[in-house]
């Protein structure tokens, strides 16, 4: 294997498709929304991109079971509106810049393969979030950013960067002749949030106009909090453990005086 | 030298061989189990393989020759039982991704060329280890797995990955219907562990039935024993002066109040 | 996207143009440079320079619109003197050591279609700068060394070298039959350094004979002093209270004997 | 420049010629060597090598002329012996594992292109020195590792390694059919090493029969040696100082009790 490739094992007729893109990044923002969408639309898998830009390990499952890190393709068939969804996830992003830009050029040009014009890419945006994270867009279309910007999200601050597999498509894919979207979730980014994986959802639904349950994210979101939370106080103990001896040592000294 | 090649120097007649491979890694277990093979069956080494994606020196032995860093294959006739033996060792793994990808690669492609169905790739898992180390399996086909598993091999955890050309070669075989299966031996890591090397060649023997006698690793699993309780008194000696120092130090301010 | 390519979407007619380069780098005096240029000739961009070897990110401007990192090629037509002027600018360097290698050199590719005598590249020299930073010149020929002592400019001393593409062009140019020289500006590097860019454009002006009115630079020099001041500040402040909180720390321990 | 490439400038009529190879490594022992070795022999620069997995900087000179890093070929005309020289020095080895193998690559290219059935390459082995530092040997033929011997040089420990250009030639010679011989100065490496280089000169002359006066080379040692001699005062200094600050900082404490 010396270039990225891609391997399909089954045939798609795909009606109009989006392709929806989401790796690993900033609190997986990007993976648990496109997970959550394979999950909840019966999305099929029908090919894996494959690169030797990936880091150099395999994958063991529970029953010992071997495989190469590895992007996939699922295909879900919208039987009431107007767009076919191509989803898109992986284990792992590229480990080299060049890698990077391969992987991204391969995709887009499946994605012309199939007749794609529109790609979404989903990721986080490192942030302390409040209740409700912010949603950022960026795109290489008018249209879609005001489509975006009509679903609740809202335009970053300017210069910031798009790093990694979300960014690149968007910045290759005006010389394909496709639109593309970025959609960025607020997060933390240490831990992986379902929370902003959520508002991702949100304006993902309403901006392309199809249905999905979110309250199935409601069970991830609660253990996340609970997991912040506790998280918190492990810090909060230690901080307060740190000043205590410090006071003590301090107590030592000024005893002297 | 612009791409991994491999040099043939030796013609051999390999009946339905299995490759065994082990290159250097966590506790050398890789390399051992390979080496002590070579030596138990007086394997001939046949082949070897270069690669400039090695790290960039050269090797001089006690007589002043120099030689690359390599891969050597060694051959060994079974006259016993239905597979022939292709092992192989080497120096160093590739110190880049892609380096990694492409020696896997033309592995495979050697294994190929001499009807190889079956490929066994050795390594080391890092784990605190009883006197018993358990070994690891992972399998690109149930039929291995379940020979390894009837030998006394487990499943390690899911999600764990092995790193290295002992993942690689697994991960890249399936393209190439060879079936693959590798073996973990747990170890502590951070020196040599014949001991890991046996409990794998003990896994080995029992899964392929040909005979090897062991007993030869006793003397390098007591040297390596030895070490490793020299190495644990003097670290808590050390541990010890610390405490020493620290209440000497804690005597001196305390002297004061 | 294989390799770094040059998209050009004006075609220009140039009259015995000359290239001027300024790339982010040491006080981003090159960068400064070259949009001041820009901006006072009213230079036209005319061809996007794009590489797989910049950072893979891509940014997002205040409208939420994308686009990867590049070099924009600018064209001035000199209506008064001999040469017209192509300028270069861009958002990064090549973050590899062969991908700097190949930007320098699909630059030169695209200055003999031009049919390009004369390179200028402008960068930042590191140094305790006093009012008037000094200007270093380095040439592949003698002429345009000459002409850039006569304008002010001073040779560095023996064996400094020019890290980059500011650098490399020069070193690449004269297997072209161009001739390159190099200015660059005396500046601390750590801040962007306007000064040392109007230093730079005073020799370059006098240097080749034609006029930019470089009051412009006025208001961005000040901003960028007061800048400085406000961190020499801050800085003093932290030693101060660095040197106190050490004398309260002794009184504590002298009160003692 | 895509990739290494060798520029001659200069026809040579070479006979029987030995190419003796110096870059910068530790105690620039290589460059030394070679630099004297064209002085004191005037041999005449005939080509040079370029690559782009040198470092991306150029050099400039203290009349502000600029050029790339790069390797240069002198050829020196032994009228009196019946082997004429191609000697090799540079300004910086390679930064990359596959540069590395590449220049080494090229460098035999180019050797067998001039017919040279012999190269000795010249470095330094870290090592705390003696007054009369050691020359360990390497070599990829009986007859030449026998040479070296005879002129005084020794075998070192099995398993060293030799990093770089030097090693990397020897390894790669095996597969053109050229001898190699590695010749490493003991030194500690942190300064240039005149010192160690006449002693590698020493057993180059004895061994290939030519005639060079080398005390040439004694002002150099002598300032080397003043050098050290400075350092380690300077050293020994700041070590005294440490321990008196200790000693006070004791006594501030130890009062108190």
């Amino acid at each position: 294997m010396k270039d990225t490739y891609i391997k399909e094992f089954t045939q798609i007729e795909a009606k109009n498709p989006i392709m929806v893109e989401g790796l690993p990044g900033l609190g997986l923002v990007g993976k648990i929304t496109i997970r959550y969408l394979i999950k909840k639309l019966s999305a099929k898998k029908f090919a894996h991109l494959y690169s030797p830009h990936f880091p150099y390990f395999v994958l063991v499952n529970k029953k010992g079971n071997v495989r190469l890190l590895r992007g996939a393709f699922y295909f879900w068939k919208n039987e009431n509106g107007p767009n076919d969804l191509i989803l898109f996830t992986g284990d792992s992003q590229s480990q080299t810049i060049e890698g990077q830009y391969e992987i991204a050029d391969r995709m887009l040009d499946f994605s012309q393969k199939y007749n794609v014009k529109t790609i979404v890419t989903i990721g986080g945006y490192r942030m302390e979030t409040k209740d409700k994270p912010n949603v950022f867009v960026a795109a290489t279309a008018q249209e879609l950013l005001a489509r975006a910007l009509g679903a609740g999200a809202v335009v970053g601050s300017s210069g910031s960067p798009i790093v990694g597999t979300a960014g690149l498509i968007l910045g290759l894919a005006r010389f394909r002749k496709i639109d593309a979207l970025c959609l960025l979730g607020e997060t933390r980014g240490y831990l992986p949030d379902p929370l902003a994986a959520r508002s991702v959802l949100e304006v993902l639904k309403s901006a392309f106009s199809f249905e999905v349950d979110l309250t199935g994210l409601n069970d991830e979101i609660a253990k996340a909090e609970t997991m912040v939370t506790r998280l918190q106080e492990i810090e909060e103990k230690r901080a307060l453990q740190a000043e205590e001896t410090r006071k003590e040592e301090d107590k030592k000294i000024t005893y002297i005086s």
